[in-house]
């Protein structure tokens, strides 16, 4: 019951941010790109303050891969419930990363007229990894992509400093 | 670390919407007053939400303080991770709930000078109260004052309908 519950909460919590930022956005005071800039950077935060706590006890990580191993397990169970289903690199720094049943999807209806609706849904969480990446050192860009809900790719490309 | 992280989880974004809808309001959009009901209406239909999956499977309630029970011990366990300290009614419509270590205040430094900040971190859970009973068909208003950080007090006043 509570950790669903702990679930809904933070569903709840975010879908209500977006209907706010998109409300004000039908105020013509934000167009669409900016909004989801705006989602993003808040994810980003929300991202960097959640490692800072998470990783106090945690043993350093020894290269770039395990670090996405731990945003795809650690990271992804702690704010999802659920690990990453597969994780892929092509060894020159791009990662891709698939969560077959992507949480903040799973409310959404699957009806192909809702994948419009999809990239707002995703703008918070590539946020949340880049800027969890960004706290354990690796600087990235990170989108995402839906091709059948609720399934949905997350690509993250490391920016060598 | 999970449940820790849970909570971590909500207080960011929770951080990062009152952070967020105070913004605005420095451009001019909005007084205080208005960001406050905007958060407690975000709270409102968040408690909405939360009570519509919480009491799929829940028996009945007896009486209005069983409700308030319910809120006291399940409903704030399952937010803030620890029961309501004490609750206390005049038997006429009015409840105080006293939460003496309020998880979204103990982030907030203990000084005089931050108690002017409380009532904007309280907002939001006055109306998660105050949509959780109205989803159990209690009508009431919600309000909360600190007195001495991170303790606090919410009242409840039932509309008889």
């Amino acid at each position: 019951l509570f950790v669903m519950a702990d679930e809904a909460l933070f569903q709840f919590l975010h879908n209500e941010v977006i209907q706010y930022i998109y409300k004000s956005s039908e105020h013509g005071e934000m167009e669409n790109g900016r909004c989801i800039t705006k989602l993003e950077n808040m994810g980003f935060r929300v991202g960097q303050g959640l490692i800072e706590r998470f990783t106090k006890d945690t043993a350093r990580f020894k290269d770039e891969l395990d670090v996405m191993k731990f945003i795809c397990k650690d990271f992804w169970t702690c704010v999802f419930k659920k690990q990453i289903d597969n994780l892929r690199t092509n060894h020159q720094g791009i990662y891709v990363l698939q969560d077959n049943k992507f949480r903040l999807l799973t409310q959404l209806s699957a009806g192909k007229q809702y994948l419009e609706h999809a990239p707002k849904y995703l703008a918070f969480t590539c946020g949340l990894v880049r800027g969890g990446l960004s706290n354990l050192g690796v600087k990235s860009i990170v989108t995402a992509e839906v091709s059948v809900m609720p399934a949905c790719k997350f690509q993250v490309m490391i920016q060598k400093m």
